[in-house]
């Protein structure tokens, strides 16, 4: 089944009652896997409408002495599946992302790691992550399309993860239609990571149809 | 009133049924402010049962493109007190403070600003947050009391602070017990901040109240 | 006398012939003083021409297991005077300049600390470094001079550093031509800092020239 | 020709005329590659005396505004050979060694980067960077050397790079004999990164030509 992930990052409406409403429109798609990607503080609230919940960080520490830090190990005693890391507005040092990835597996959590250049999904392809997701930054909240605009980029990183390991690529940035979706899948990747084009739509709950449609 | 502020950083039970069972116990107590400065992943579970909660970190962003950072505005939507920033644990950049306490105050959050030392505390002070806590690093998780092994570091905050505004001192490290937490009140502090102490006690329950009413 | 910084940053011309040529400018000048805040790599070179070098940025460690971070005493021990710190390209925790600013003073180092605001340098007035440089960061390689289109942030932190102590105030940020740099001495700074409106000039030296017969 | 790295790291001898003399030691030895890992600031004197340097650390950005910062193209105007990165008391992003191990090879600079262990030695082989060393950190600075006390380390880092790209493994951490050095050649290795055990001798001087005879 393919994948939807919606990046919710710290928008106004990915807290507060906005969330709830996007949860709710997750919860009723059917034909694709919808990805919430919350932030930490209303993770939960979000979980208990759709399940299918993803932080937007998580920190290489286990249980312990970490003030503000978020451990896997605790994802995983609240319920939650994974987490999004080294997203390009929150970019994480190689060490951290080697020790991270690994134990996030351990504990069956999933994790999709973010890479800007199809060289930097290559580095995350030796660690095995759960899913790879490639968004060139100067794409990111334009509206101009991965897809279109830069198709070698998401074939590019499709390429430089396989020559590694067999792990699912998502292409991100500027995806704002159904049609961007099909044709990110037609190049290869396995799903969309998406963000203000659904966060800041007129309408989240109807973009976030339009583009689950197109992927089902 | 006296403050108590425990910081229940990323130990096992700041989450599951632990942070519950301790949320549970500090909305019980009387005669002493309780604060619990919880894991953002859990504060909103939390502050269901003890709505006296602060997380551990707030960035300083506001609503945006911020995947994994917590802008103030965000406690403020959910209805979350205050943070705590700037902990030994999670130092932050001055130019983040200077931008994130005054915007939090607008907001109506409080912000507890942790320093090592007094020379720290003095640079805080100038930005004004809510109250200030001092806790020597070394002594952090060794149930040395601050209040006992250096009280003029206690001192030497409180004064360094009250030359530049009149805002609360709070002192932490190593305070392990009621008369710990009543000496670092005579020393000048409006309170203390706790973590270990309680969170790793055999009943992390029967010391937070030990710790409530000493300084009741 | 009043201070004249220019802060080299990493352009090209901070390396290489460029360098050693506003160098050889730097030591004609008389009646202000020109101090040359060089990238690291090439202070001590520079400092052969002109004495007066400060680096771009000194870390809060000492001798010691710091694989590529450069303690104070190393400044001292090979004869560099001071440094910059907490540049708006270059922010740093507010620990460590509390750490760095007293252990400098005590080994006879100067350090020129920057502020983005007059919230900022009120608390680097608290840690008392040699002087303190306010430069709005959206000003910064615009052209457009602080002292004319900020006039009230020069003003604003030479009043919040003074409310706290005696340190000479320097203004930045667009400061392009010898009136410009009047104007912020009129306003209370006790000199300029300056960098592209130098280093990307046609001639650096000339307008180098400029600025300093501006304040001398 | 086997590689013996002494990264100076931020040693009082790193400076000064400690920093000197061994230069003129390492421009000695024969019939190993001796290259001096020392600090910026120091860098372009110890290169006056032995030409086979690398900086500490170098940054990910290009010639600009970046105070504080180091470009790649900075070191081959300057004349420096390549640069350590990654080290375990210096770890970077996965994004900016993405972005600085592609640049400066086509600066035609050397980068050597470090990893702690062989997951992180596999992510950085996709990157193709000249050397990878691996360091076990719980091993730097003890005198227990890597290549007794953990040789799986380095057959196993060596085993993960080869998967990936043919690329020079070095291996670090504790390598205070010629024979430990002897050992981890054995082991797979092409040469040795050795810090403390050299800069913290007795005689440093001897303990380098130890060293490289072991290796010759």
């Amino acid at each position: 089944m393919r994948l939807l992930v919606v990046n919710m990052k710290a928008y106004e409406n990915a807290f507060g009652p906005g969330a709830r409403e996007l949860a709710r429109e997750a919860s009723r798609v059917e034909g694709v896997r919808v990805i919430l990607a919350a932030p930490a503080l209303v993770a939960l609230k979000i979980a208990e409408i759709h399940p299918d919940v993803y932080v937007q960080h998580v920190d290489a520490v286990g249980y312990g002495a970490f003030t503000g830090f978020l451990p896997p190990e605790a994802l995983r005693a609240e319920g939650i599946r994974g987490a999004l890391v080294n997203h390009s507005e929150h970019k994480v040092r190689l060490k951290e992302l080697a020790e991270l990835i690994p134990r996030a597996r351990e504990l069956g959590l999933e994790v999709l790691a973010c890479a800007d250049t199809p060289a930097e999904a290559s580095a995350l392809a030796a660690l095995s992550p759960y899913a790879i997701a490639v968004e060139p930054p100067e794409l990111i909240g334009t509206g101009i399309s991965v897809s279109k605009a830069r198709p070698e980029v998401i074939e590019g990183a499709v390429r430089a993860v396989r020559r590694i390991a067999e792990i699912p690529v998502l292409a991100g940035a500027g995806i704002s239609s159904g049609e961007d979706a099909r044709r990110a899948v037609e190049l290869g990747a396995s799903g969309v990571l998406v963000a203000s084009m659904v966060m800041k739509a007129k309408s989240p709950r109807e973009k976030l149809r339009e583009l689950a449609e197109a992927l089902a």
